[in-house]
C-alpha cells in the first residue's frame, strides 16, 4: 500500500525541510561536504560488506517532489509558498564518490562522499543512510554466514520475517552480493535477478492423508526441482518414504530439515538416504540458523549440503543496526566537525588509502584528505556528476565477485566470527592536523 | 525503485507458487484454516501488541498477479501455461477472523485466523507474516518505551536506521499506535495521519561560523516550532545561547541533547536555563535510548520532557524478531497439526477467551476451540468475509486507545521490563483431546 507515497521525497525526517526551509531563506545554498562513514563496529564483528550504492543512485536521480507532496506541505500550514515553490524545483545536481559496491570497509572509513550545494546534500540524508545502512548491514551478516559455510550453499529464508517489503527484496539482493547463493523471495528474484530456489511447506504435507503421497505429488508436479520436506511427523519414517520414492524411478534432488539439532538429524537422514541407493539426494538444513550455528555444523561435519538462512540473516539477529552516520565536513570551502563526547567527527574531504601484503591480504588503511600522498589504492571513485551517474548500474554479478575477491583478501585474524583482531585503520597527520584547526576557530 | 513492482502478489517465497502448482493439478482446493500466532516470547518480552491488521486486509483485498507478473513467471520456465492462467485469475476470496489491532496478546494465541480455499490462504502466508510480525514487533518495543517514560512524551527518530522505507513507515505507524506522540518520518505522517516532529541537525550548527547564529536563524525561520540542538561543540555554552536568545524575545520551546550523559547534561542544562528565566523551555533527549534507559532516567528523576527514540524502536533491538508462524490447522473440515520437535502446533480453529479481575486488569486467557463454552470474553472477531472487510479500515486513533487501555489493564507483574511473571494462557482440554485425535490418525 505505501507504493510510490512512501518512497518519494517525502521519505524523509521533518528537521530536512525546516531546515531547508531555513537556508532557502538564508540564501544558504554553497557547496557542503558530506561522508557517510561507520562509527565503530560492534564488537563481534570485524568489518562490512559496503552495499546498497546503486539503489542510493537511483534515488539521487529520481528524486523530486510531486506536486501532490508540495500541496500537502502546503497544506499543514507550516511552511512559506515560495519556499514550497524552491522544493518543487529541487532536484539533485550534486556529486557522489563512493567505494564500490562489495568492498570491504572498516570503521572511521567514508564509503561514500557527497558534494553537493548545502539544502540537497542535507536533504538526502535520511533516506540516504536508510538505503546504504540496510544493504552494508546485511551484506557484511551474509559475508560472515560465507565464510562460516566453507563452500556449502546458501540461501535465504528470510522474507516473512524482514521487516517490511524494501527489507526483504533488498535482505536478498544484499546476501546474493556478498555470496549466497540465492533466494527464496520471487519478487527479489524478478527486480534483482537473484537465482530463486524453493522447497515445500509443512502445510503441503499436511494437507494430505499420507505423507509419502504429499512427497509424490509433490515430485509428479515439479520433476526439475524435487526438495522435500521430511519433519513435519517423524524424520525417519519421512526419509524412508523419500528413499522408496526413488527406488520407484523418481528424481528426488534433496530433503529438507527444519527441526531437531541439525547435526544428529543430518547424520539420521544421511545414513537412511546412503543405505537405500540414495548417495545423490542432498541435505538442505533450515530453522534459526546463523553465521555460529553453520561454522558449529561445519566443525562438527554434519553432513548438510546447503542451509537456508532466514530470520537472523534478514534481521541481522546479532546487531541489527550499525551505528553509521552522515556528516557534514566542510561547508562553502570550509572544514567542519562536530565535537560531541564519543561522536567527534574528522573533518575535511576524506579519502581511504588501502595497502595489501605480498600475499594480496589487506595490510592496513590510512584516512587521509583527498589528494594527499600516501601508499596505498584509493577506495572512492567518482561515481555521479551533476546529479548524474557517470557509467550505468554495473550487473550485480560485478560487485559478487568483487565481494568474493574482498572475503578472499581478509587475513584470518579478520576472519574470525568473534574476537576477531582489530583491522589497523590510521587516520592521517594532516586529517588531525585540519581537526585542531576547526576546533582553534569554533 | 521497488515500487508496486515490490509489494505485490510476487512478494512471495517460491515454494507458495511450487506448492500452489501442485495444488491446482491436484485439484486440492478445499477449505483450509490457518492461524498466525507466537510460537514464543523473547526471555524479556511478557506480551505483545497485535498490530497490522488494516495493512494485512489492503494486501488480502488488492492481492492479483499482474499481466507481467504472470509473463514473467511464464518466461522461468518451471510452470505450465495453464497453472498461469489460473493463477492470473487467483483473488484472495476468504475469512478473516481477528483480534483488533492494539489488542495485548501473549504466545500461543491466534492473532489472526485466515479461512479460504487451500491456495489463497496458502499464497498469503509470506507477506502475511511480514506484515503482522514487524508491525507487532515494533508496537510491542514501544509499547515498553511508553510504560517505562511514564507520561513523557516519546517520539520516533528512527527512519534513518529502519530496514528500509516499509520498516520506517510502519515503525512510524506502530509506535504511535502503541502511545507515542508522533513520529519525524514525514512520509509516514501523509499516508498514516502520525503527528509528525522535528528539531535540527548538528549540520545546520555547523553550516554557521557562530553557534548562537545558527539558534537565531532558526528561530527566526520556524518561530512556531523552535527545538534547537545544542550539543554540537559545548552543551553548556550553547544553553546560555539560548538563554540569550530568549532574553531577547524570541519564543524558544525546546532544547535538544544528543551525547554525554543525558541526566547529568540534563540537570546542567535544566539549571542553566532555569537561571535564565527560561523555566519553560522544555528538554529532549534522544541518542540510542530505549526502554531500559528512558526507565533510568525517568527512575533518576533526570529534567527530560520527551524523549527521542531512534534505532533501538526501529529495528526493535533487543529482539530484531518475534518467533511468529502461521499453520495449517484443518484442512477439508479435518484438524492438522505438526509435531516436529519443540514446534508442534495445536490444532482445530481456535478461539481465545479473556478474563478480567475485580479491577479490570488481565487474569488469564483460554485458548480453545471456536464455539466452546468458556469463560470470559471472545477475542477474536469477524474482519473479513468472501474477500471484503466487514468495515472499513478504523481510524488509528482507535487502535492506539485500544492499546492504551490494554496497557492500563496489565497487572503490574507484566508491567516489568525484565523478569515479568508468565501470563496465565491455558490450552483447554478439548483442543488437547482433538491433538491426541490427529495423532492417532497421522
Amino acid at each position: 500500500m505505501t507504493g510510490d507515497k512512501g518512497t518519494g521525497a517525502l521519505l524523509t525526517d521533518y528537521y530536512q525541510l525546516t531546515m531547508l526551509a531555513a537556508y532557502y531563506e538564508l540564501e544558504l545554498d554553497a557547496p557542503a561536504v558530506f561522508e557517510f562513514s561507520l562509527r565503530r563496529l560492534p564488537p563481534q564483528r570485524a568489518f562490512v560488506v559496503a552495499a546498497g550504492l546503486p539503489l542510493l543512485l537511483d534515488y539521487l536521480e529520481t528524486l523530486a517532489f510531486t506536486r501532490a507532496d508540495i500541496d500537502w506541505l502546503g497544506a499543514t500550514g507550516r511552511f512559506h509558498a515560495s519556499f514550497l515553490e524552491a522544493l518543487s524545483e529541487l532536484r539533485f545536481r550534486g556529486d557522489v564518490d563512493a567505494v564500490p559496491e562489495g568492498t570491504v570497509m572498516f570503521q572511521d572509513e567514508p564509503i561514500v562522499r557527497v558534494t553537493a550545494r548545502l539544502p540537497e546534500a542535507q536533504l538526502i540524508e535520511s533516506r540516504l543512510i536508510n538505503i546504504m545502512h540496510f544493504s552494508t548491514l546485511i551484506a557484511s551478516k551474509a559475508a560472515r554466514c560465507v565464510l562460516a559455510a566453507g563452500g556449502r550453499n546458501l540461501i535465504d529464508f528470510g522474507m516473512r520475517r524482514a521487516h517490511g517489503a524494501e527489507a526483504a527484496l533488498y535482505a536478498a539482493r544484499a546476501s546474493y552480493l556478498a555470496g549466497f547463493t540465492g533466494t527464496a523471495t520471487v519478487a527479489a528474484a524478478r527486480l534483482f535477478n537473484v537465482p530463486v530456489f524453493g522447497t515445500m511447506a509443512h502445510s503441503f504435507v499436511e494437507a494430505h492423508a499420507v505423507e509419502a503421497d504429499a512427497f509424490a505429488n509433490f515430485a509428479r508436479s515439479q520433476p526439475d526441482n524435487v526438495t522435500l520436506l521430511i519433519d513435519t511427523y517423524d524424520v525417519i519414517a519421512a526419509a524412508q518414504s523419500v528413499v522408496a520414492l526413488a527406488q520407484g524411478g523418481t528424481r528426488v534432488a534433496a530433503v529438507r530439515i527444519d527441526s531437531g539439532d541439525p547435526n544428529q538429524v543430518a547424520r539420521d537422514v544421511r545414513r537412511v538416504l546412503d543405505q537405500g541407493g540414495c548417495q545423490a539426494v542432498r541435505i538442505v538444513a533450515s530453522s534459526s540458523l546463523d553465521e555460529l550455528q553453520i561454522a558449529k555444523l561445519v566443525e562438527q561435519g554434519a553432513p548438510i549440503d546447503a542451509f537456508g538462512v532466514g530470520t537472523r540473516l534478514d534481521v541481522s539477529a546479532d546487531a541489527p543496526a550499525l551505528d553509521c552516520v552522515y556528516k557534514l565536513q566542510e561547508y562553502a570551502g570550509e572544514p567542519r566537525r562536530k565535537r560531541s563526547p564519543d561522536k567527534a567527527t574528522w573533518p575535511g574531504r576524506k579519502q581511504v588509502f588501502r595497502s595489501l601484503d605480498a600475499r594480496g591480504q589487506l595490510a592496513g588503511d590510512v584516512v587521509a584528505l583527498e589528494g594527499e600522498a600516501q601508499p596505498g589504492t584509493p577506495l572512492l571513485v567518482p561515481v555521479m556528476r551533476d546529479g548524474r551517474r557517470l557509467s550505468p548500474a554495473e550487473p550485480l554479478e560485478n560487485a559478487r565477485a568483487r565481494a568474493a575477491a574482498g572475503l578472499g583478501s581478509l587475513p584470518s585474524t579478520l576472519r574470525k566470527l568473534d574476537g576477531a583482531t582489530a583491522y589497523p585503520v590510521t587516520i592521517s597527520n594532516r586529517v588531525k592536523a585540519l581537526a585542531a584547526d576547526v576546533d582553534a576557530r569554533i
